[in-house]
């Protein structure tokens, strides 16, 4: 019964046929971890052909051309369409980490006898290091607070009583890695700046699934990758975001030649480029960056109001299937029900979630992601996530627990996974 | 005459085979500026082929199949044997400049209480922003100290003269980007040491062409770059190098996830891992870090002392061209005669270098590399450069002058190149 729903929510999808723009080579994997690695756009492959032959035939000349230098802001732009920012306001570079060091770092020199950066204890836990760093290297009188949760939820009210006069910034998950919670990104940002203080986003587990609407929300920085639900290829470099207004008093942390404003003429002084090329540091890696413009294209084409629909339709029947099917085999709901503090996955806790994980991997082909403690990811990336394959993730997880295949992938300890 | 002997010492070349491992759709184009940006190995194109497979195949699994996870290590240990440095001791990451500030921020804290950063005017601008930066974020005590050359020579006796007890670090290039002059780095080494600095080398233009010998100089820190020499791709990422012993004091300035003992427990705790894997901060960029690898093969096969040879004996060859056909015309050298010191360009001054760059590229398929004000750099690239190549473009250089055929290509003011 709950097959043929699924098939029949399939074939009246509008997106169904994205599906076939990526390229599958085994159609029978049912893969749920879009949120950690996406597929890959079918175009990437000719794309990276020509990139290679522009390589040998342009050489050196290539960086003159253009192609290569506009990349970072041509694909910037277009990630500003999916997250509500302007043109100009988004860029690619570096990692998240690294971006989200730069911004923090150069958030703190807006707030000069500011010595607070506020989180809470759902980030991501490198941002918690990255975010400690700085703090340790700009001096001993910068503090991170790290705020407890409360529960599955961002906790709001902690937040609102840690921000004070001492405060430069707030820094926060906009869609939580664990419970996929996700922040009002205007409340937040109009709490953080009745305080004086500015926010910092990561928009990693939000981008391309969640409308974050940065410029509706009066944000300041954010920064997000673009191997998830943005489907860049493993490892792409991440990108960055500093509202327009901010970016003529920013200045750089990490100031490198390609972010000076002549980088070709090589002088000794620097002088930052204007406007938001100035956040640039090294040379940027053309390979890596080129390949994350199809995925962007392809959710650009098929819309984010269409995507978003599709991936509370999607969350919504996994969470169906989950009460009728997994909460009596112990699996308990660690994500939000309400759509408006939802991202695109949903976890779901076992005892032996480690095994279970295991299990559907290797027996099952089933791909989901897990995290300690006992946590099964399942990503939704509406672009080519069929209801077909919810159905039958959901019909193995059951399988899993009713025999008890969990048991020969049980571990004393966790490891690498 | 000079066409005769050249094609005499082709003939001769042991090395001269390479030139087929290199993808080079136009053979008549004479490419001098492979220290700017290498040419593309054949092996690049099936690889990046089979990288994208794995991303579509494999997905989420390719992170624990090893083969992503060991890149960095695995091509970092490969180009130690470039550089003289121990397995261990180099990973790829980020870009130079990224790199370069982890390591010098992370080398003051390794001197407490010492504030001075010295360097050279001859370093590559983005090396003096970065260092700059690092003194700037960590606190008004900082300082660096910008030692004015010798000419075209590193200013040994003036670096000298500025190593005191306050100094926390000595930070040059290896081989400069204008001269190719090339330090000592042995001799610079215990003349850091001796004052209880620590000595950080950017060896951009050096990897892959002129010996280091990192291990044997006692050198404590290094980073460079691999899309020169190494022939890894446009803005390929970075190396980095510590010194075995110094691994397990140092500190990452921006710790990230990657860096952390354990990865993929998500804890909010960090603890570096144990080694140089603790200088890791971000996602690795998978496909721009795998296309280094085949370049950096090539070189290891061809073999460095045969590659240095080979590299002295053109850019001999190219100083006595420069000598007989060049001096006359107006062109001065601006690189070192003498072996010991020289890297692996050749630079020429000339009042009108702008337009004879300009016009090397467009009417005669020559491209070498020009650096304001006056000077045209020329990159040997001992794998695949030819002494034909560097005959012929000698041979322009001189005909530009004799015709004048500069003269369209004059600018009013220089603008990018």
């Amino acid at each position: 019964m709950h097959l043929a729903h699924a098939r029949t929510l399939d074939s009246s999808d509008p997106l169904a046929h994205y599906r076939a723009r990526f390229e599958i080579p085994d159609p029978a994997l049912i893969y749920l971890d879009g949120n950690s690695l996406g597929r890959m756009p079918k175009a990437v492959r000719p794309l990276m052909d020509e990139l290679l032959t522009m390589w040998s035939d342009r050489l050196i000349r290539g960086w003159n051309e253009g192609w290569w230098m506009d990349l970072q802001t041509r694909i910037g732009d277009k990630i500003g369409r999916l997250v509500g920012a302007e043109a100009g306001e988004i860029l690619i570079a570096d990692s998240t980490s690294i971006n989200l060091y730069k911004l923090a770092a150069a958030a703190l020199r807006l707030r000069p006898g500011r010595t607070k950066i506020i989180t809470d204890d759902l980030n991501f836990p490198s941002d918690v290091y990255i975010l400690e760093s700085v703090c340790r290297l700009v001096g001993k009188e910068y503090e991170l607070v790290v705020v407890p949760s409360d529960g599955l939820n961002g906790p709001l009210v902690g937040l609102e009583a840690a921000l004070d006069e001492r405060t430069a910034l707030l820094s926060l998950s906009h869609t939580v890695f664990k419970s996929g919670w996700t922040y009002p990104p205007a409340e937040v940002t109009a709490m953080a700046h009745r305080a004086g203080a500015l926010t910092l986003w990561d928009l990693s587990h939000s981008a391309g699934s969640v409308p974050v609407g940065l410029a509706a929300a009066g944000a300041d920085l954010a920064v997000g990758c673009t191997y998830k639900y943005l489907n860049g290829g493993p490892g792409a470099p991440a990108f960055l975001y500093i509202r327009k207004d901010l970016q003529s008093e920013i200045r750089n942390p990490i100031a490198g030649w390609i972010g000076q404003d002549r980088p070709f003429e090589f002088g000794l002084e620097y002088k930052p480029a204007p406007g938001l090329r100035r956040m640039l540091t090294g040379t940027p890696t053309i390979l890596s960056i080129a390949a994350i413009e199809p995925g962007v294209d392809l959710l650009l084409e098929a819309g984010l109001d269409a995507l978003r629909a599709k991936s509370l339709a999607q969350t919504d029947f996994l969470i169906e299937l989950w009460e009728s099917e997994l909460a009596p085999r112990g699996y308990t709901l660690k994500s939000p029900r309400d759509h408006a503090v939802r991202g695109s996955h949903v976890s779901l806790a076992h005892p032996e979630a480690w095994g279970i994980d295991q299990a559907l991997i290797e027996e099952l082909g089933v791909i989901p992601d897990f995290r300690a403690p006992d946590n099964l990811r399942l990503g939704i990336a509406a672009i080519y996530t069929s209801y077909e394959e919810i159905y039958r993730a959901v019909e193995g997880m059951a399988r899993i627990v009713d025999e008890k295949m969990y048991e020969p992938y049980r571990r004393g300890s966790l490891e690498v996974t």
